[in-house]
This record gives structure tokens, C-alpha cells and sequence, in this order.
């Protein structure tokens, strides 16, 4: 059973203070808890239905490190940080960050991202695309904060995270850098690359200037209609589709 | 000032059952206030901040048949469906649906779409590539949910509503058909169309097999990486950045 001690434990790592000093994070559902299971990722606790623990006997021999707790549903939903009955959750221990900005391939880097749904989405369509790493400027919303890892659906276990100064990024690599912008080059007209950097800015103020300057290209979604802007997430998926070349 | 009984009535409005019943719907924040009181779209209340009021006395003059009430910050953030703070809210009345189905151009049609920051986000979407229509099959979220008109950030004025079985639709519609699935026709080998209807289905379970018999195509967006799928909002924007040929 878990203990009072535990159960404060559990709920402290909703703050990034508390995450960051235990290097550990919470990953709910059951979907997650299973891809999570499946991976050998360090995990420390196992928490969830007596049917659930049942159901996913083998998944659990592949982490013999983690302690097991069965819980009833009501305890769980009040350990839990989503709204919605989970019949599973997992604290999870965080990889070490790569000591190395990324320098082939496809990377994501994100400009004071705020938004847990967008953050969680733009990790979800890494995976989907296979982009390898995201580059986080400080003043994101905590990658491991428990909405983005719930958004992600299990990305965090194949994409890389890196939080840097992104000027110094872009001053180090030789990589295409592709700043989405609102009055850019047409998407449609740009070509495809087989590596690059695309770079997203904050939801309500875009992208910093001097980010922009150091960027390569500059590059908008046609507008039609009568929208000011498409959502972060949501652009940065069009793009993707549009500029990797497989 | 307001009333106990109009608080009432405006908190009364994060429910859907007395937002049919008074055909109104809250739209807050500053930014989709302003969207809103430039165009003639009937409202009955302006609730918001002094500085505000004052602020955006040209506006207001276009709605005299809105009543204005000036209010304090935590009043309104007590009232608010939002988490954070906002400097205005209004009442908008609902306009009436359209009385048939759309017949050209790009419509969308959503299967038990469910989360209303999704179906915000679409509408969005939909704003953004002059899409003119979005059909809700019955058991969609709430077009007028506040989380829907919060994230469509203002799309409503310029895209129409219907709800309706979504098979009587594609039965009725001689308008090519695209049903968003996984394991269809290449998206980026499909041909673009100046009209059609992009059909998306429940975040979890999909679309419903019988309206993707219906379907005159299946699309799918190629995965490049471990990603078992794409948010629905993502797959949306990527598909008619695609197929709608302008």
C-alpha cells in the first residue's frame, strides 16, 4: 500500500521544482503506462488497479527496479492529475539530457512555448515525423510537467530534449534553420530538406527578433481565410509535412 | 453593475443545456471581445474591466443593443470559465444554422469529436483556409462550449455550423469525400480538389466503419517515426494544407 509519505511524494512531482530536485516525473493512463513498461526506462513506482496490475503481469517482470503499489480507483483519481479516472500511473526517472545540440537530421526548437497541450502535441508530431530531438529555449513550460507528458502519448520515450540558449544553438551548427513566421516565404513553394532546424515561437508573441535574424529561411502557411494565426501545434505540424524530405 | 441573477445566468452558460435554452454563449478575452463587437453578430452583454471600456469606447458603439457592465478583475474572473485572467466578456446570441447541407467548396465533418480544445482549434483550422462549413455529427463536443470558442479564437464569425447525422450528409453530397484514416491512399501522392469534405473522427476510437464506407477516398499522413497516431487538430491542418487546392 501506498504511504501518506508516497502519496506526497507522487502529487509534489506536479511542480518542476520537485521534479527537478528528484530528476523523476509522472506518466498516467494506461496507454503511456504500457508504452512506458515496454521500454526499459528507469521507472520507481508502479501504481494502479488491482485489474490493471493483473492484466499487465509480463509488462512488469521488464522492471523488477520499480515498487508496485495496488491502489483502489478513488485513491488513484486523487493522486492523479488529470481530471478523467485512470486505472494507471507511473513515476518515471529523467534521461539525461544529451550533452550535444543536434547537428544531422531534423530538430524542433521551441521559443518560450507555454502551452502544456501545445508543448505535449509538438512532442506527439516529433515522434510521428521521427525528429529526433526538440531544443527547448528557457522559459518553456517544463517538458515533464504531467499535461505534456499525457499530450505527448508516449513521445518522450523517443525524442530527445535539450533546454539551451537558442542563439548559441544557431550560432554552433550548420544546420538550415527554418523560423516560421507570419510573413515568410510560401511553404508551399519551399524546398525540401533532408535536415534542418525548425524554429516555433511563444503562442501570443511569435518568435523572438534576434532568433528570427539568425534563422536561414523564413517561412509562412498560405492563409485563405480570415484567421490571424493557426495555433503553434498546429503550424508546426504543417510545416513538418511540407519540408522533410524522407 | 450586475445583478446576483445576471452572474447567475452568465455562469449558467458554461452548460450546454442553458446555452440551447437562451441560444447564447460566452466569448471572453480581449482579443476575441474585439473580433466579436467589430462585426454586427448580436450581443446582450459586455462585461469588462473600466480600462477596458474605456479603451474600446469606438466598438462598443457599433452593439447599442448590448448592455454594458463595468466590472472589477475578480468579479469577472469569478465568472469566467477561463483559468486565467481576463480583461472582458461578452453574450453572444447563436446564429441560426443553416437549413441544408454545404454543397461546394471544402466543408469539414466531424465524427464524436470530443475535446473541446480539438474541436477549437479545428474551427480554427477552418478559419484559416477559408473552409465556409463544419458539420458536427450528434455527440461532438459543444461548438459553444467556452474552451471551443476560447481556442478557435474568433473563428466562429466567419465559419457556419450544422449538426447532423453525417450520414444522411455524404449520402445527399455529390462532393468527394476524404475520411482521415491510417492506413489509406498516400496524402501526399493524393491530387488536390477545389471542393470536398474532410471527414475526422473521435480521438480515440476513430470514425465510426460505416461512414468510411461512405468515404469516396482514404487519406493518410505518412509516419517517419514511432508516433501510434496524430492529435486530430494536427491531422486536420496537415490534410487540408494538402488537398485543398485554392
Amino acid at each position: 500500500m501506498l504511504s501518506k509519505a508516497q502519496i506526497k511524494y507522487i502529487k509534489s512531482l506536479r511542480t518542476q521544482k520537485y521534479r527537478l530536485e528528484s530528476r523523476a516525473f509522472i506518466a498516467e493512463g494506461e496507454k503511456i503506462a504500457c508504452e512506458w513498461l515496454s521500454t526499459k526506462e528507469p521507472i520507481t513506482h508502479i501504481v494502479a488497479l488491482e485489474s490493471w496490475l493483473r492484466q499487465h503481469d509480463t509488462l512488469l517482470k521488464n522492471h523488477p527496479e520499480a515498487s508496485i503499489y495496488e491502489i483502489d480507483e478513488a485513491t488513484l483519481l486523487s493522486i492523479s492529475s488529470l481530471k478523467s479516472s485512470q486505472s494507471a500511473l507511473l513515476v518515471a526517472k529523467m534521461p539525461k539530457p544529451p550533452l550535444i545540440f543536434p547537428q544531422n537530421g531534423w530538430s524542433i526548437a521551441l521559443d518560450r512555448l507555454q502551452d502544456p497541450g501545445n508543448m505535449g502535441t509538438i512532442i506527439r508530431i516529433a515522434d510521428w515525423f521521427g525528429i529526433s530531438s526538440i531544443v527547448c529555449s528557457p522559459h518553456c513550460v517544463d517538458i515533464y510537467n504531467p499535461k505534456v507528458v499525457q499530450a505527448a502519448m508516449g513521445g518522450h520515450l523517443r525524442v530527445q530534449f535539450l533546454e539551451a540558449d537558442l542563439e548559441k544553438y544557431f550560432e554552433e551548427t550548420s544546420l538550415p534553420i527554418y523560423a516560421a513566421v507570419l510573413n515568410g516565404e510560401n511553404l508551399y513553394q519551399s524546398q525540401k530538406s533532408k535536415d534542418g532546424v525548425l524554429l516555433i515561437g511563444n503562442e501570443s508573441q511569435g518568435l523572438t527578433p534576434n532568433l528570427v535574424k539568425l534563422a536561414t529561411n523564413r517561412v509562412s502557411i498560405p492563409r485563405f481565410g480570415g484567421a490571424e494565426s493557426l495555433n503553434a501545434a498546429v503550424a508546426t505540424g504543417i510545416i513538418c509535412s511540407h519540408l522533410i524530405q524522407h
